[in-house]
Order: structure tokens, then sequence, then C-alpha cells
């Protein structure tokens, strides 16, 4: 195994933990709330922002006990708008992670619940990480509220849906995914960087790194959506195309939209130059990112 | 006009004006969500959150502009619950405040990001509140999302779900409304107080104030679920009933109702008596949520 690989081990394990803990524990009432919450955030999936919070940590020189806080409110805060989105009136998802969805596992009421209070956890969760500084833990919640807004996760999410079945320019594709996924993508990076010590400068060269990261992780979502099946996504595949949704394949044909994440991945590198070996994690984290294959 | 009259309308106008400059201009994207979040937290309502915030604010000598934003953070977080409560999974209510609900107005998912975008502004308001200094920020933070998650607010509208239609132990039905509606009061009474100086046996003695107005607050809206009509309500009158939800008045008849929500308003007073002249606004408030018709 790499030394990656089990770095990445280590980080899932880690933050499997820490959401274990953080989340509000089954037994406590109301039961079922607590446990559909449970199965919303706890059922898998790639665990990319707490990767990304944990990597940017080793930038910033953070204690990954910092870190930990930021890990879990990010993946709450994932882990809720993918219960959302999935629902009815949204996106009509039975199928997330290989499981039944949170509307369909327990009903659509439970399910706006559960993202609505896992919402509401993440904030808990920093609010009371008591192993980051008060100053550092403000602004934490800052970033996050301000990713996940309605000009951020939120907003992106508003516009994504007035566009289904509507041509979109390049630019305005990008301006959406910058919001809808980028935003909590570049949070992860930052956050991270920010349970331990980073300057301006530092942040900048993360906020490149992040952004690129971010719009290549979406082209590569769009990518998969034609050409991976729905086991090996674990959700259903070829989605897009049936929502007749605009994606990077269907504005710039399949090859130029591989081209444009290969370059991406160029660009998150380039970005981590100044820092060294200390950015390694983040420099994996990229090309993971572009060569998933689900 | 009376003293306290003419405060609640002061205070009324300074919460409208901060909630105008706190939740996102219109004209900013995605346009819709904005206009849609504007109309779901401007639309009047009795804005009786933010008047405990001012009203403890002066029991700790708080800076009128220190409050506005926690004033402001609890009326979005009061806004949110009830566009998704009035959503067809959960009430199915077509009429909020004298309007169609958000869901009719707009539609179900804009409704659904309306609420998460509203939840989220709360936190963003709150973390940016520089009139207040950041550890009690971070506190004004930790005291709302505590009363807005999975034990507060949501998890009491969880147990409130499962319950219609059954029986339920006057016990049981307080516990319910502890949560549901009394955390986020009591939140709103904390949180104005902490923007001021208070002591802990000052902060116990309006939890004491708070726990007496929460409950009462709850049994006249179950009292004026069957007495006023629609038109005076705002909303539709009677539901519970046809609902078939528990309520104080099918537990215990209307008449003890009534002596119930009596005895909570003197315990109000009575747990304010150590602050004299400081808490007049808080005795005031505790009258008008008792006493009032709609």
């Amino acid at each position: 195994m790499t030394d990656f690989a089990q770095w990445m081990q280590a980080q899932g394990a880690r933050t499997e933990a820490a959401l274990q803990a953080a989340l509000p524990d089954a037994n406590t009432v109301p039961h079922t709330l607590h446990e559909a919450m449970r199965y919303a955030a706890l059922s898998g999936g790639k665990r990319v922002r707490p990767l990304l919070v944990h990597a940017a940590g080793e930038v910033s020189g953070a204690d990954p006990a910092a870190c930990d806080a930021a890990a879990c409110a990010v993946e709450m805060i994932h882990a809720y708008s993918l219960v959302h989105d999935d629902m009815p009136c949204m996106d009509d998802d039975d199928l997330r992670r290989g499981r039944p969805t949170v509307h369909k596992a327990y009903d659509e009421a439970t399910a706006l619940l559960v993202g609505d209070a896992l919402q509401t956890q993440a904030f808990i969760v920093l609010a009371g990480a008591e192993a980051v500084a008060p100053a550092a833990r403000l602004k934490l919640v800052a970033e996050l509220a301000l990713a996940s807004g309605s000009t951020g996760m939120a907003g992106g999410q508003a516009i994504d849906l007035q566009n289904v079945g509507r041509a979109m320019t390049r630019d305005a594709l990008e301006a959406m995914h910058r919001m809808k996924t980028g935003a909590l993508l570049r949070a992860s990076v930052r956050m991270g960087a920010l349970c331990g010590e980073i300057d301006a400068q530092g942040l900048a060269a993360l906020d490149r790194y992040a952004a690129a990261v971010g719009l290549a992780f979406q082209v590569v979502d769009d990518i998969l959506d034609v050409t991976a099946d729905t086991a090996t996504l674990g959700k259903t595949a070829g989605k897009d195309a049936a929502h007749d949704k605009p994606t990077y394949v269907s504005l710039m044909g399949l090859e130029a939209a591989r081209e444009l994440a290969g370059a991406l991945r160029a660009d998150a590198h380039q970005a981590l130059a100044g820092f060294g070996d200390r950015a390694a994690r983040l420099a994996d984290l990229a090309d993971l990112i572009v060569l998933r294959t689900h």
C-alpha cells in the first residue's frame, strides 16, 4: 500500500470515529430522527471534504484533533445537502451510496428534518470545538456558513434547478458549480488551514488550489455520469442526461471534458508549489479527484 | 399609546430594518431564492423572538445595536421552520400570516431551499456580528444551534409528527413543546442577555421566565386554534383538531388550559422579581403572549 493509501485509510477511520461521536446518539430522543441522521451521515461516501480538511491542516501545521470538528461539520453539511437534493421535489432519487435515500428508507417529513438537523449539527459541532481557539472557531463558523448559504451551496442548487432543460453557457455552468459544489470544497480546504497557522498569501494559494479541484470534481462527476454504471457509482447513472441537465459533457463533449479535467489537475498542483512537502496530501487528493472511477 | 406599545412599535421597526439589511438583496444572484427568502422572513408576523431578545438585552444592559444580530438570527431560524413546516410533506398548509405559504407562492423546491438558506443565514449573521465581542458571538452561535437542532426545535417537530393521531400524556406533550417552540424562545431570551453582562444566577432566573413563557405560548396557541377564526389568526384555524393533533385543549379542556396559561404568566412574573425595572419589557411580553388574540 502506498503512503497516500495508508493516510487515506487512517483519515477515513479517524473521520468515521469523529462523526460517530459528533452525531447525536440514536438512543437519545427523538430516536427515529437521530437514527435517520446517522443513516444519512454514516453511510460511507468518499469523505472527500474531511480528507481536504485534514490535508490542508497538514499545510498549516494544525493538530489533527483540532481538524476533527471542521471535518465533521463539512461532512454534515454535505450529507444534509444530499438528503434534501434527493427528495421528490428536487432530484427525486431513490438510491444514494448504493442504499435507499433517506426519504425512501424513512419518509419525506423525516428526510426534511434530517437535512435541517444535520445542518444545525454542523454548527453545534463547530461552536463546541474545544480543541480550536475561540477566535479561530468563529472563523470556521463564518467560513462554513458563507460557503453553505444562498450565495454558496444552496444558491448553486437553486440555479441548478432553474436551468434544468435550458441551454447554459460554459461561464454560467461554471458559476453555478463554483457555488453548488466548489464553495464547500473551498471551505473544507480553508477551514483545515485555519485550524493551524496560515498567512494571507498561503490562503490565497489554497484558494487557487481549491478552485481548480472544485471545478475538476464537477467535470469528473459529469464524465462519470455518462461513462460509469449505477453499480459502480452507487447512485443512478445517466440521470443528468435523463433530466436534461446541462453538464460539461453535454456542453463540450466527452474528450474536451477529459482534457479540461487534466488541465485543472495540473493547475491544482501548481498552486501548491510554494508549500513543498507539507502539501503532499493535497496534491495526492487532486489526483484522486480527477482519476477516480466513481 | 402606552410606554410598552411605543417600545413594541420602535423595536418592531428596528427589527424590520435589521432584517432588511441582514437578508441577501433580491438583486443578488440567485434572484428568485433571495426574493423568496425575503418573502418568508419579511412577511410581518408578531416578531415575538426579536422582542424577547431586545427585552432580555435591557436586563443585562446590552447595547441594542449588539442585540440586532441575535434578533435577526432567531427570527430567521423561526422563519425557516415555518417554511418547512408548511410544506406538503409536513403540515401541508396554504396560508401563513394571511398570505400564500412559500411553496404555494413559489414551488416546493424553492421552499425547501429557502428554509435551508434561511437557517444558514442565521449563522452567517451571528458569525459576522461585529457589534458583539468574539467570545460572546461564539456563545450566541452555540445557543442558537443547540436550540434549533435535533434536541431542540427540529427534534420537537419530529416528535410532533410522530404523535399525530396518537394519545399523548400531558408530560409528553410538554416535553415536545419544550423542544419545538420552547427551546428557541428560551434561546431568544438567553441570547439577548448574553449580548450584555449577565451572571449565572441571572441566566437561571431568565431560564425560569423563558420556560414559563414558552409553555404559555403553546397553551395559548392551542386555545386560539379552537377559539379564533382564520382571518384573525392569519393562518388556518382549527387545523390541530382537523389533523387530530394532541393539544392542551384536547387534553385538559378549554377552561383548564386558560387557567394554566394564567398560572404560567404569574410564574413568569415571579421569575423576574430580582431584576427590578430592568425586566419591565420582559414582564410586558409575558402579558402580551398570554393575552394575545392571534
